[in-house]
């Protein structure tokens, strides 16, 4: 059945029933979903190419730049590997039903502390279509319904996805509202699912500070932000010079344009002399424009690469661009100071052998994962060995780092006695 | 140093500081600072007596109700009390660096998955002076810092109480910003208290649905309410009625005024017949008043007790009185619909014989304690053996039933390598 007509109320009513349903399925049946989805997606990749054909007309009449076309598209290889992921999903162990904890009470009580679906998530994202399978099978796997929102630039392609889903967990005897789709692109919309109190369990928003902000202001609904990440690179006094440079040049360099990426150097005053010269030329032969304080300036050298002044902005903005901030900093002590000051509480990385500054760091840097002596570029729930992932948590309560299967669960303690009651 | 000269932006400004420090410190460390807080209460007794005495001269001045002038009151016994209790949480496990998860990563990383306190913890309360005292201990082994915010009827003694754990503590070598107190009354301060962002971790308030709407309207930092219980006892069809009647009397009446007592009773009607003018008489007996249904006050019978007639509102309040509502139920399924359109999803209970129907209903009630055979009145930190708490939690995310220590932690992914870049 087609859901356009429905009111966004609606549709969260509907999602919120198939949810209790969902929540007593076993694992098999869970999976039979999922698979039934991949099948749908290759079963009908004409349909979904013409849908994402009108999609991308629309947006080249719009004149959308080059990079989010590419993202908008959808191609037979692209359903294949739409299809392949969600086969993973299948494959990942099912976070529902597991015991966290489990004891007996001082009376006999039998108490098991069980994960749970946390019920109607809803996922609100940019221009990606993929993101509707994904994130769709990762709810289905995990027990939960799925309201989703995408951008009005992929209406046509995501209405059609939705749908391939929602027909296919039908055909395999599951509720078809376990997966559903708010498709126009007003704010109204949003402001109405983001206050669906007790219906809506979570409002997981991917995208940028406007999204943000937008939801910030009128969510009602729990939110967990898929955040930004201001990461940094601190290389230690005595650091081995060669690690810290493949480091810092693959924090920044491998894929820019994700949360994980490197956005400032602090290099230690003891290794400065040393390091900067030969950084600042590898950063710029990889293409990297360099912003940098007075004294990163002035070790830059002659015939070395122009490195900008910074400014506050350089130490706050999250570029996910080829640009990197750089800093001298006196000790271990200034390098965690400046990291807890202006990082988002990402991922942040030390280049040191010194176990103890290696304490110092990951016990006093506020943030989701720390790292040493590794790339911050591995803060990912696939890295991880979590599977898929619907975004990176920067807060700090429920979910913090990947947001994946078993972050899309809460608990319940399930009590079995005897007839006791409290004396 | 005294603190009430300032304001609540540079006490939390020295709380966030002091959280810094917290994080870092062992065990030992910890139990020296909530140690020393136990023996200061008990060293400092006169003193907040003298300063308790104030707020109960006001009170009485104020007209406050003797159940409310009662929470307020310290004595020797009381202090000692606190004192004893502050001492068992030194010997809880320490929540922070528990490893959750520890993995290798494919490429060697190694992957440890480690809980650290939030950072600052604000806490919200009424009358009761001892929550002073008690949650401070808990945030302070915990490796949080907290600020409180008491109630202006109990402003003197929660005043003496946190500046005799500040000076303890910094005696002990901790930092005395650890414990922090926004001494006024306002709504204003709350709002200032609600919107630090990035300083305050996480707020929870302890009170009623009127600091709740205050708080939701203002807050931007992460709030968990200790919340309401509209709890629920079902017996189900084949049930042992002395069973069921032991259960439901001691959930409704062994201390009603409190979040996990039971509010309505849902009777099979398959076993209302038999049961119904039993545990009305048992209820009524015990001086409990009673709302029910029309099928429930047609059972009362013949000289039974008086049972007004239930409308929507007996459904959905939390009396937290000697008042139970009642109904007879078709099925198992009715009863569940009702325990998730009304309940606030805190502790409810089945009394059945049945492995099937206790399957089913812990599986489909959609609540922080679901009991098989059990009364309501289990769900709490010191039952389950978790140690003190500072209330229940009924939202899913984070913390759900008892918020102890594990529950005031976060985690971070503390990752080592070797030189590990991303490929």
């Amino acid at each position: 059945m087609a859901i356009a007509a429905k009111t966004v109320t609606d549709i969260c009513a509907e999602a919120k029933a198939a949810s209790r349903e969902l929540a007593l399925l076993d694992t098999a049946t869970k999976n039979r979903g999922v698979l039934a989805i991949a099948d749908a997606i290759e079963a009908s990749a004409a349909q979904i190419i013409t849908a994402n054909e009108r999609d991308l007309e629309a947006g080249r009449e719009a004149g959308l730049e080059a990079a989010l076309m590419d993202r908008l598209k959808l191609d037979e290889t692209r359903l294949a590997g739409i299809a392949a992921d969600t086969r993973k999903v299948a494959e990942l162990e099912d976070p529902a039903g597991r015991v966290i904890r489990e004891f007996e009470m001082y009376n006999g009580l039998k108490v098991r502390k069980v994960a749970v679906p946390l019920g109607v998530i809803a996922v609100v994202y940019e221009a990606r279509p993929n993101v509707t399978i994904d994130a769709a099978a990762l709810c289905l796997k995990s027990g939960n319904a799925i309201v989703l929102r995408g951008s009005s630039v992929a209406a046509n392609s995501n209405a059609v996805l939705a749908q391939v889903a929602r027909d296919a967990i039908a055909a395999a005897g599951l509720p078809e509202a376990a997966v559903s789709i708010v498709t126009g692109g007003d704010r109204d919309e949003l402001a109405e699912l983001a206050t669906q109190e007790g219906v809506i369990d979570l409002i997981i928003p991917r995208g940028g500070e406007g999204l943000k902000h937008a939801l910030k202001s009128v969510a009602t609904v729990p939110v967990i932000y898929a955040a930004a990440g201001n990461c940094h690179v601190f290389v230690d006094a005595g650091a081995d010079l060669d690690m810290a440079e493949a480091i810092a040049i693959n924090s920044k360099t491998q894929r820019p344009g994700v949360c994980n990426a490197t956005e400032t150097l602090l290099v230690h005053k003891d290794v400065a002399n040393e390091f900067m010269p030969r950084i600042l030329k590898a950063m710029d032969d990889k293409g990297v424009r360099l912003h940098g304080d007075a004294r990163t300036q002035s070790l830059s050298g002659a015939g070395g690469p122009e490195v900008l002044e910074a400014t506050e902005r350089d130490w706050t903005d999250e570029y996910l661009d080829m640009v990197l901030a750089v800093k001298v900093v006196d000790s271990l002590d200034e390098a965690i100071e400046h990291i807890n000051r202006y990082g988002t509480g990402h991922s942040e990385v030390i280049v040191t052998p010194s176990e103890q500054s290696a304490e110092v760091f990951t016990g006093s840097v506020d943030a989701a994962a720390v790292y040493v002596n590794a790339a911050s570029r591995f803060t990912d729930g696939a890295e991880y060995g979590y599977g898929a992932e619907i975004g990176i948590s920067t807060q700090k309560l429920h979910a913090r780092g990947p947001i994946a299967l078993r972050e899309l669960c809460s608990y319940k303690y399930i009590v079995r006695g005897e007839g006791q009651v409290r004396g």
